[in-house]
C-alpha cells in the first residue's frame, strides 16, 4: 500500500462512521437541542464507560512491547479514570440537566457490550488486536467533537454555560487531539510488526469496536434500557 | 441465613429463570418444533460462545486460590473448548439442518456482549465475583437440560436421530450434571471467604450473566443480527 | 533454514543442556545414590512449582489464538495441577524419605525465580515467547527422564519400590513423552506467524527457562535455602 | 490491633530493613565512595527493573476496585516508565561512569526473579495481595533516600555533579513521598476489605518484596551475574 495502516481501517468504516455521522443524538446535541434526559443519560453511560475503558488502557500497558506504549497507555489510563470523570462529574451535579433516576444507575446494554469486549480484546488478543479495538474511542471521538465544536460556538456564542457546548470543546481541545495523535501512530507501529493473521484481526476488531461507538450514542438517545433491569434483584437479598 | 450462597443467587433470579422457562425457543426445542434455521443459529452462535466461555474458565484458572478450584477450572476449559465444539462440530455437518449461511459466522449481539462480559469480569473482578459470573452457564443450562430431556424422550422415541434431541441428551448427562455440582460448591467455597462487598458483586454478576443467558436463546429464536454486519467491511481490504 | 524453530532453541542451549546432563543431582538421581534430603528438598519444591507452572499454562490457555491450543494449554494445566500433585503427595507421604521439616514449605530462591517468570511471561509477553518459556520443563524433563529410565531399569530390578527409580519412570511415560511432542508443535505453529523481533524474544525465553531447569536442579542439590527464610516472620502476628 | 495494618507489615520486616540498612552498598552510596561499576550495574538493572514495575502496577491498576486506586496505580506505571527511565538514561550516559559492557544487558538474577515475582504476583493474586507485594518498593525506597539525603547532603557541597547525589535526591524528593503515603493507604484501604487468608499472604508478599529489595542491592554490590549468560547463545542464531 504504502499508507498508513490506520488509514485503512479509516476507510474500511466508512459507512459505520457515515451512519455516526446521521445520528440524531448528534445532530441536536450540536445544536444544544438534545432533550435532557438523553443528554442525562448519554453522560451516565459514559462515565460508567470510562471506567472500564481505563481498564483495558491499563491493560494494553501491561501487554505493550515498547517503553513509549506502556507510559501512553498507562497515562491514558489515569486521565481517562481521573479527568473525564471529574468532568462527568462536574456536569452531573452542575445543575441543567434531570436529577438522576438512580444512584448507581446500570450500564446500559450497548454500555456493557461494548466495555466488556474492549477489556476482553485487552485480555486475550495480541497487543496489536487490542490496540485496533481501542483507538475508534479516541479517533472517532475526536472526529465527533472537531465537528460538533463548530456548531457548538453558535450555542456557546448564545448560551456560554449550556452544557452540551461545554462537553463538546473538551473533546475539541489540542490536548485530546494530541492523544489521538499517539494512539493512532502507536496503532500504526503495531501494525507493521504484527503478521497478516493479526491485521485481519486488527480489521475486525477497529469495526466492532466502531460499531459500538455507533450503538453507544443511538441507545443514549433511544434511552435503551434492559427489560429486566438489575435494580429489581439485588434488594431482595441482604448484603 | 444458614443456607448456601447459591441457593441465594438461584433464588434472586427466579423472575429471569422464568422468562428462560418460557422461552418459545426452549419449548419448540423440547417438542422438536424449533425452525431449523433458528437451530442452526443457535449452534453457531453457541460454537463461538463456547470458544470465549472456554478462556474465561482459564482465566478463572489463573486467579483460583485453591489447587483444586485450579485443576477443575482448567479442566472445564479444555473440556468446553474440545468436547462440546466436536458436539456442535457434528450437529453443524451432520445434516438435518440448513446449510451455513457463512463460512465465519459472526458473534451475534448477545453472544458477544455475553462472552465479552465474562471474560472481562474473569480478568477485572476478583476471583469470586468472576466465578459467580460463570456460574448461570452450567446451572441454567443443567436446569434447562433436565426439564427438556423428559419431553425429548418422545420426540427420540418417535425419530431417534432427531438432532435437538441428541443435543438436549448432552446436557443432561451425568457427568455435565456433575461439573455443575462442581462449580456451585467452589462458587459457595468463594463466598466463604468473600467480604460483603464481594458478595453483593457477586450476586450483580450472576443475574447479569442469567439475563445474558435469556438473550442469548432469545436472540437465537429471533435470528438477531447487526445492522451493520462485518460481513461487508473486511473483504474491502486486502490483507 | 528449512529446519523446525524448535530445532533452533534446542541447538541454541546445546551447552545449558550439557551442564544439565552433568549434574551431580541427576547421575545420583538415576543411580538410587541421592541422598534423600535433596530428593525430599526437590520433590517439595517441584510441587510448588507445577502449582505455579498450572497457572502458566492456564495464562497461555486465555491467549492461545487457535482452539487445538487453546485446549492443549487447558487440559495440561489440568494434568499439571491434578495429577502431578497427586504423584508427589504420594512420594512425600510414602515413606523412604525423611519427614517434611515443615508443613508449609516456601520456595526456594530457584523455585520462586523460575515459576514468577514463567507466570510474568504468560501475563505480559506475546502469545509465541510465552510458549517458548513454557516449552523447556516439558522437553528437557522428557529428555532427562528418557536417560535416566535407562539406569533407573537396573535400579528398580534391585529395589522395585525404590522411590526415585518411580519418579523417574513417570517422566518416561508415553503419555508425558506426547504431550512434549504436541507442545513442540505448537511452539513451532506460533512461530511460524511470529514477528523476527518475536522470535528473538523466543529465543530468549526458552534459553532463560532451560537455565532455571539447570537452577532449580542443582538448587535441590545444593539444599539451597533463603538467608532470610519467611518462617521467622509471619509467625510474630496474628491473622 | 487498631493500628495501621502497614504498621504491622512495615514491624514484621524489621530484622530484613535492618540488613538493608547494612548493606554495604548503601552506605557507600551515600558517602559517594561506591565503586563506578557497582553504580552503573545497579542502575542498568534498575531501569529494567522500572520497567517490570511499570507493568506489575498496570496490572494493579486493572484489578483495582476504586477509581482512585485504578488512577493512582495507572499514573504510577506511567511515572515509573517515563520519568524513571529518563533519569536513569541521563544517569548512564551523563558520563561520570564507566561505560556499558552491553548495549541490551541482561537482567541479573535478583532483578528478574524480583520484577517476574511482582508481575506473577498481580497477575494471579487477589488485588490486595498484589499491592502488598508492590508497597516494598514505594516505602523501602523512601526510607532508604531520605535517611542517605542527609549524608548526600555533604558530598554534594563538594561537588554538585556527583551522579550517587543526584540519584539520592531523587528519591527524597517530596512528590516521591507523596506517592508512597498514598501507596500505603491504598494498602490499608485493600487490607480492610481482606478476608484474613488474605491478609496473611498480604503479608508474606510484603516480606517477600522487602527481601528481594535487600537482594536486588546486594547483587548490585556484589557485581552478581550467571553463571550462564545469554549473551553467548542468542548470537549463534540469526533472526
Amino acid at each position: 500500500m504504502g499508507g498508513r495502516f490506520t488509514d485503512e481501517l479509516w476507510e474500511a468504516t466508512a459507512d459505520l462512521r457515515a451512519a455516526i455521522d446521521d445520528l440524531e443524538f448528534l445532530t441536536q446535541l450540536g445544536e444544544g437541542s438534545l432533550a435532557p434526559e438523553a443528554f442525562r443519560q448519554y453522560l451516565e453511560q459514559d462515565a460508567l464507560y470510562l471506567a472500564g475503558y481505563g481498564k483495558a488502557l491499563a491493560m494494553l500497558a501491561v501487554r505493550a512491547p515498547e517503553t513509549e506504549a506502556v507510559a501512553f497507555w498507562a497515562g491514558s489510563a489515569r486521565t481517562t479514570t481521573v479527568v473525564e470523570a471529574a468532568l462527568h462529574e462536574d456536569l452531573l451535579t452542575g445543575g441543567g440537566l434531570p436529577p438522576a433516576t438512580s444512584e448507581t444507575p446500570e450500564h446500559s446494554p450497548a454500555c456493557l457490550a461494548y466495555v466488556s469486549y474492549l477489556i476482553a480484546a485487552a485480555a486475550t488478543e495480541p497487543y496489536p488486536v487490542a490496540a485496533a479495538a481501542i483507538l475508534p474511542c479516541y479517533w472517532v471521538y475526536a472526529e465527533v467533537g472537531s465537528r460538533l465544536a463548530r456548531t457548538a460556538k453558535d450555542v456557546l456564542a448564545a448560551n456560554r454555560d449550556h452544557p452540551y457546548a461545554r462537553w463538546v470543546a473538551t473533546y475539541d481541545a489540542e490536548e485530546f487531539q494530541e492523544a489521538v495523535r499517539t494512539a493512532r501512530d502507536l496503532v500504526d507501529a503495531a501494525a507493521l510488526d504484527a503478521s497478516p493473521k493479526e491485521r485481519a484481526a486488527m480489521r475486525r476488531a477497529f469495526a466492532i469496536a466502531t460499531r459500538y461507538e455507533l450503538l453507544f450514542w443511538k441507545s443514549a438517545f433511544d434511552l435503551e434500557a434492559w427489560d429486566h433491569p438489575l435494580e429489581g434483584i439485588d434488594v431482595h437479598h441482604p448484603v
